[in-house]
């Protein structure tokens, strides 16, 4: 994900289906000077919903970034219902990551944002423990040691909240943070709180998922990455990877195994993300191709 | 699985894992002139049971194959409190295959029959409707329409239980066949009854599982083979797989591609089965390799 | 692949990366009243050439379909240099099966059109053995026994090549067989004969590919769906997926897991092909969604 | 792989395939109060050669750790024309890391170092370009900067060679390492120099194969790890792994998703090493399960 060499901007839409919606939006951007870089969508049959994700490069576009938005909304949103939203390649989106003890993640996406994999800026990571803080500091990013047990909960969110404003997160991603968020504070970043779970999601929710799958007797295991929610587990997924386990792995093996797939789902995750690629509808995530 | 040349035994075995195992059932083997052709076992640590698999050849033994068994009994497993089983690569076992509507399974499995991949006669297919039969009949399997309703469920299953007796069956595989088959009628095939389920369990357990999978918006989608038990798609798992669904894909679309999907699955279930792969234990399936 | 209740066109477009081509294409589809059923598109940045597929319904439509080739062609195709191909719903496509003993990839394709999952007629099967005459028999399918050998292979594909006109075959799929087929041969066919090679194209192309992976030692197997150019092996790809082999496999073992994967690749690539979602340029195959 | 709590030994075997084999290893094993925490064995059919990994602890061994390798000889070896290596559990193996510019396989090393996922010290990061010398200052490992043209290669590998030496490096691994060693640098490590191609060999060898795999149009990636031998590309493979790619993926995208598959094979087939379940013999490379 480098940053484009020309300003470009997304845009993301849902609507009930309708005749001509493609022609409509496409016509939009060519005769206000669009072209279009790239566009994909979808209709779901079950409920005739219409879904889109466009980009078009602004190099001579006839309407200034910062009112497209509104003259999109006049000129098309209002007459066919649309919801939609609108991201710029200019802006560079800031992610605060959440952990706990377990490093895996948290390398993962530091080293893809040292490797300029991801176009963000971590302005800080929170835990519950010290334990990562040399690697908070090896990248030079802000360490704020949040403790919680079951009297401090609420303070520590409000204090968690505090800091996301004072540094001005767009979004939160949980890298293995053995917490769960308050519905008050995910309701502050709707579809903005990309978390990993150890399992296939709907198998194995809630804790200890690779025990669970040991004592299934699975043959494969799964990592899920998907949007938090007020229901713990059930929010839409964004990402999911498999991998087999052998006979003779025991819960360790599980773990260890299960480790690169969660980080890697993780990562492609929050990447999709970071295109504007996700579209959440339903509890359900449709996924652009970029 | 061609037809083994030479004559030879496969035996799996399980105990509480002891000291001297291995070497003291490799001696057995030894001592009475075998050749081991294969042999695999795990420890499970957390219960502290030994699981084996061992095949060796016949051509030199110098007990009667009709023999082994009770030696082994009398000169290891009594000793060690391990129970066993034994197979002889002579004998050809019966497979009856129970269907309704769908044709994707079935061809699948004739087809290995036909080719010689399977080492195992078919005498039977069972359905609950005639719309099968041609293939049985291209076939030249014998097949029996046994319409099933609530008021002749147990009728039906008595006449089922006959014609597996009459056809001699070692065990029975459901391919795709819709209906619930009583803890009775189970109980006379212990771990030998192999069951499809279109979903990675325990994702999706029960019915229409592509509904539900497309319903809660996951990227991939499952199919299971298991040993039928008591508990509805809670038997242990033989083997799974998975495949990557795309966006836009329909209910349509997950069946079409789940179909591939799930008759691989049972076909390498039913292979596992017939090569006498695996053991079943607290509701896991141990596969060793051949 | 169920028959599409509405009759529709699938519109398959490539031509020099222009703006507003979706814009134009979509305005055409919609001044004419045609109701998009799908799209998709992708721009090749390294060629910057464009390509793309639509669907839409006919219900409406103001051009009789046998005039619409030539009435986009007039006010769309001459002026952007569109290269395109359509294909209407209605017409159900005639393809010849090629075999030659290996019956998993036929009987697979055959319970596929027999289950309605493929929406086409298999008018005749040619072989240049006997071996599988009694699978096409039981499927009520025309079968040609053409032996072929060093002195008379150019008859033979003379006498395939009638046999093609007589039954007004539109293409054809090479289901394992073991046969080359002249250049002149294929050139009456251009992206219209699929072959499955049983490896990960590039890797092992040529012949006996499970026999040079095992010698390899490589940890995974494949298998390659393509269309047949003059260069054998080297044409365009259609569809790949490959298998994970285990120690201690066999070639036998690779063998027969490689099969379930052929037959599964091999109608991927069948399916693809017959709901319109390929094209060719420049030896690659662009995929579409549907 | 954490630190076994009790001291055991690690065997691997290989030699002609013999009769009673198993049998004669593990009563030597029983004989000398060992308990066996993990078998396994395989024979090569086309060869007739016997492959085994043995592990016992050594908690009741009544032979001294320091001559077991000479009583096994005496006993066993010579009279089965048994090659065999030891490994002892206490022994802390140094791995040396070698890198260009590329990130990732270096930070997923270490992190899996930084974690204790790998029993393993790394004294030294050797490299070409100064680029990644953060990285190895945050881990507080030594960093040498050795930059190779066409000029000083002999020498910057003699020089590499006595750090080698100096550091008592173990085996090497090349973490995306853009150069070539010298036939000679690699014959003072046998087997013990680890490469991961960003392909799935022997597809794409050679240089920049993200490119060619684009150009070629294959619908899947891979990446192999493999030990390194004087022939490019062409050494025993210890693990691979693949992934799908999309239509529209540009090389960019393509590399970007080959990454993380890089670095899961590579950490995964270090893995592999560091437990000893690998054993390489003409040119394959037989792992065993754990």
């Amino acid at each position: 994900m480098t940053h484009n060499i020309l300003p470009s901007v997304t845009l993301l839409i849902d609507c009930p289906d309708q005749k001509g919606l493609v022609y409509q939006i496409t016509s939009f951007i060519f005769h206000h000077q669009g072209n279009i870089l790239s566009i994909d969508q979808y209709v779901d049959e079950a409920t005739q919903w219409f879904f889109m994700r466009v980009k078009w490069d602004l190099q001579h576009s006839d309407i200034p970034p910062a009112h497209i938005a509104e003259v999109f909304d006049k000129e098309i949103a209002q007459q066919y219902q649309i919801r939609f939203k609108i991201f710029f390649s200019e802006y560079k989106p800031k992610m605060a990551i959440f952990v706990s003890k377990a490093a895996h993640c948290l390398y993962d996406l530091l080293s893809k944002v040292y490797s300029k994999d991801f176009w963000v800026d971590v302005p800080c990571i929170i835990s519950n423990h010290e334990d990562l803080r040399t690697i908070a500091d090896d990248f030079g990013i802000a360490f704020h040691h949040l403790p919680i047990d079951a009297s401090n909960k609420n303070a520590q969110e409000e204090i968690t909240l505090n800091l996301m404003k004072q540094y001005e997160v767009d979004f939160i991603v949980l890298a293995r943070y053995m917490q769960v968020l308050s519905d008050s504070f995910v309701s502050h970043f709707p579809n903005n709180v990309i978390n990993i779970h150890h399992s296939f999601l709907p198998a194995f929710a809630g804790a200890k998922p690779y025990h669970a799958a040991f004592e299934r007797g699975v043959k494969i295991i799964g990592a899920t990455g998907h949007y938090v929610t007020a229901d713990l587990d059930e929010g839409p997924i964004i990402e999911q990877d498999v991998i087999r386990i052998e006979q003779g792995d025991s819960i360790k093996d599980f773990i260890r195994k299960g480790q690169d797939m969660e980080k890697a789902v993780l990562s492609r995750s929050v990447y999709l993300h970071l295109q504007h690629q996700t579209l959440v509808r339903n509890n359900k995530t449709v996924v652009f191709k970029a």
